[in-house]
């Protein structure tokens, strides 16, 4: 129930005003994020939780035949092609049951995409995107814990939520997105 | 049902006599995955259906590190270490609720993700894991659709089940493997 009410304000306050985000969120909340709460031998119990894996995204760099692929070859069920200009990105969506791939495509001249296909010309996987039951307090902690961050605060992802990436240096070599719940 | 046990003779089949694997299945299955059944209009009617993602793996340089990023910093649940000798790994499953991710670090000499690591320093992802519920079927059938297969016939993987991996170049820069459900 506060994990879906703090959702719905997050929303509004990341929708139009992300620069402003975090002041948005009511104080009670603001407050709670920056007091980890302890339990027993002073373990601090983290206020933020770790959910299902959203998508893996694929840059490819032929986005038709990356979707017959899927679709024809290996038997998925694919989306339409979506353009999300803000993103820079035409998107497939291959559905897998559990979670879903999600193909990617340059659109328009600075795709954030277009470095990475420059040097994979194959294609390849792009990132990885997992949940998190609140992405303001993930973010709190994650800096925190020195994990460094490729915005100052959370951006609307191409599924209308807010998102965040971790450096992948930081993270393996692979860029973790998370994204709201 | 057939399906199970289809599943059951496939690991009789595989254990012990992988070079054989496919002779060793009943001669109906085998007809039928030479005979593509055909329903209205002439669209032929797969055999085999793609499942769910059963995981990433990330190739990591220090595994100590990577669990406890996940462990201790994204707050995941995370195995002890695996060594696989077999496969040349040592392995971490990250459990993410809808599916997992594993850590691979190279175990001996040959290990198979030493050269992806001498590429990729930081670490990486290095492929994805697809089910199917029947990989014979599946891999006549991919054959057929001319996707190099890196193997003549299936392995038995890390679960214990049947696998299969998919030549990148055929899959968009991305190494497929496909594991019996």
């Amino acid at each position: 129930m506060t994990a879906k009410m703090a959702s719905s304000l997050l929303k509004v306050a990341v929708t139009g005003l992300s620069r402003c985000a975090r002041h948005s969120v009511p104080s009670m909340r603001a407050l709670s994020l920056t007091v980890p709460v302890t339990v027993s031998k002073g373990v601090p119990q983290s206020l933020w939780k770790l959910g299902r894996l959203n998508h893996v995204a694929i840059a490819v760099p032929d986005l038709e035949k990356a979707t017959a692929l899927y679709r024809d070859v290996l038997g998925a069920q694919v989306s339409a092609t979506v353009p999300l200009p803000e993103h820079g990105v035409y998107t497939v969506f291959v559905e897998l049951g559990n979670t879903k791939l999600e193909l990617l495509h340059p659109l328009g001249e600075k795709s954030p995409i277009a470095g990475f296909l420059q040097k994979n010309k194959a294609g390849g996987m792009h990132h990885i995107c997992i949940e998190v039951d609140d992405i303001n307090a993930a973010i709190v902690d994650l800096k925190e814990k020195k994990i460094r961050l490729l915005s100052p605060e959370p951006r609307i992802g191409a599924h209308g939520k807010p998102v965040m990436f971790l450096h992948p240096k930081d993270c393996d070599g692979v860029l973790v997105e998370i994204e709201q719940a």
